[in-house]
């Protein structure tokens, strides 16, 4: 089942206009860059949602703060990042979910669209903003070859020393505790039913299902203040030059096995970013959000951002969300598909051919998901202030199953490009 | 510049026959599936072939052992990966390279072409046979949600008690002093060359580039057994339902930094295998050895699967490994390419429309590499022995730049499938 919509929010005259087709909106010249962020695809109740804007909006002005100051791309998305990482409410960075062992292990990813580098830390342990030690490997990727002509890791997980001891936010702390009760009962419920057969009648009260005979116990929780157990954050980012950049961080599941390495490290998985050339018409640029097993067997950043090569970007996405996720032929066995997506597409556009003057960037920008909810936030350096919206699944379909779809265009002048 | 050639030690009325087209081979009823290994892309001296041949030969016969026995692809695949790991000559379980540290940490990963489930391990320590724990990883995954509705982990990294503790090799050692001393040379280079910018000078008979001035060092070595420091194994499997399978296991590069996750242990980088179904009109399978970085960025696994669902697959992977390895856009900044790939793919060919009794299976494999040099061993589950070859670039070709291709066509019969 299927619902779309467009939104509404950004259609006030601003440099960001809803996806109406390219040359719709008002030529605003001089904007140099534009940032869409997300804090994660899940669910985001309503008394909440102040919260997840509020993070959305503080990501969305760094990110532009740094691009009015000049910086590239993979700088702007690193501010927005280090924002979203450093929020109590996401689960990333200080906020991150506890792992079985009751530790935070952290997943973050980064890549620069120019030169195609990447960086990524997987399981990492200690650090307050894993996107800074990602950004890290990056840049001595872009370096080129260590000493005697060793090649730098992408991905380096848990063996960093820890920069600064961050402290675990007090409700990731009594959720690890519930969450610890609840699985002894869940384990139990199995074992009992593994040796008995008689469980079904001893655990009817219960809501998360048994493996073996199927019948539910009581769902995991992320704290009260959190929204779901999925929510990552993420950013992406397109600067001055037409120079993309993605970037993804995650605390992972809650009760995860220690070590378990999630899809904001896996490369293609958790974010992409790649300019345009090559015989590739469009810079692209996709952060990714949900449960980590079914974004990474379906590569769903990669996937993303091939599809949005076409010549309709919401059509794209609509298609990829659906036969590259929800249908994907990796996820037949999953009862339900969850995971959500921000993407962005540019190109230069001149629309005077005699005349360079009229050159500008056009930015198409989208997000999806098959949550609940997912809250995002955007901002073109041009606008005083971002956006920020909680988009929902349409009443009556089902999470796992359905999506949603909204987006907009917006225009980066020609002073700088 | 390309060279290619085809194969010709396997012709001599086997099983397996050159890559002639469909129905060339004789029709050998019964032949209840298929191998192919590699002992790594990387440089195998004429004076060692013998030690890899015996090894991809034994790896052969244990995974054509369980496909006799009616093991599935899945299981033959980990059999042959477990006699490669154990070879003090591979660059993976006993065999490793040591890292900065003088620690072995390896990557393994496996793949189960019939349900797309796969399992991963990256920077374990501890382990003799890694590609075991990523086995592990795939049935947990492949048994579904872990007790309160977790999701098993797709890749667990250097968390893992160790099973049992293993020596290291007594050339990796030798090679790893050897090693460290070379780097503290290229680094006083470096440093030198940073500083007093008389470096170019000082370091005339040294031959390894310095990535400030050029200026080159001593290469790295990896044991007087070893070829080279870029051999990681890998093998490939169909078995008699048609199935397809796929692993890879590698120590890493030598001196590689603590905690650094190569190839083998990235989905869609180290290996793939996908069976037919789901508008994919052939079942692949594929597995890499390199340079990891360019294997990852790359996702050259991945690629090679999709490009042989093209007619042609002796032209679709030539195309593959010029276009998605040795050009990708991706390793533009490189200068030299290096990696290796053996494929297969297979489909259920019928030749009497009226009767089902000549259906029989189909398998083209094929094996190609930037390297020097790729150890390969294949066999049927019909053949008495199994061949091995170590192809070469053709004399006159650049590694890096150039690349070999060879494969052959093996038909299995129809007494189970």
């Amino acid at each position: 089942m299927l619902m779309e919509k467009m939104i509404s929010s950004a259609d006030e005259g601003q440099t960001c206009s809803p996806l109406a087709g390219p040359g719709s909106g008002p030529h605003n010249r001089g904007a140099v860059g534009f940032v869409l962020v997300h804090a994660g695809a899940g669910y985001h109740s309503e008394s909440k949602a102040k919260e997840y804007k509020h993070v959305c909006k503080r990501a969305c002005l760094r990110a532009v703060d740094r691009l009015r100051a000049g910086a590239l791309a993979v700088e702007a998305v690193t501010a927005a990042l280090v924002e979203l990482e450093d929020s109590p409410f996401t689960n990333a960075g200080t906020g991150s979910n506890l792992n079985l062992s009751g530790e935070i292990e952290c997943d973050a990813s980064i890549m620069d669209g120019k030169s195609l580098h990447y960086g990524a830390v997987g399981a990492l342990s200690g650090i307050k903003n894993p996107v800074l030690v990602a950004r890290r490997l990056l840049s001595e990727a872009q370096k080129g070859k260590l000493s005697a002509g060793r090649i730098p890791p992408c991905l380096t997980p848990t063996r960093i020393k820890p920069i600064i001891k961050i402290s675990v936010a007090e409700f990731s702390l009594s959720a690890y505790r519930r969450n610890k009760r609840k699985m002894e009962v869940a384990e139990r419920v199995e074992a009992e039913c593994y040796q008995t057969k008689r469980a079904r009648q001893a655990a009817e009260n219960v809501s998360l299902k048994c493996r073996t005979c199927g019948i539910v116990s009581p769902p995991l929780d992320c704290g009260e203040n959190r929204s779901a157990c999925l929510d990552t954050v993420g950013a992406i980012v397109v600067d001055q030059e037409g120079n993309v950049a993605a970037a993804v961080s995650s605390g992972g599941l809650a009760m995860k096995h220690p070590g378990r390495v999630g899809q904001a490290a896996h490369y293609g998985c958790g974010c992409w970013a790649q300019n345009a050339g090559n015989a590739v018409p469009y810079s692209t640029a996709v952060s990714t959000s949900g449960c980590g097993e079914h974004l990474v067997r379906t590569m769903l950043a990669r996937e993303c951002s091939t599809a949005m090569q076409a010549e309709d970007a919401h059509q794209a996405l609509l298609e990829a969300m659906q036969t590259k996720f929800i249908s994907s032929p990796f996820l037949v066995t999953e009862d339900c598909v969850l995971g959500g997506v921000i993407v962005l597409r540019c190109c230069k556009c001149v629309e005077d051919q005699t005349s360079q003057e009229d050159a500008h960037t056009l930015v198409e920008f989208l997000w999806s998901h098959t949550t609940e909810s997912m809250c995002i936030g955007y901002m073109s350096a041009q606008d005083s202030k971002a956006k920020t919206h909680i988009s929902r699944l349409p009443p009556g379909t089902v999470a796992g199953h359905s999506l949603a779809i909204e987006g907009g265009v917006c225009r980066l002048g020609n002073k700088t490009i």
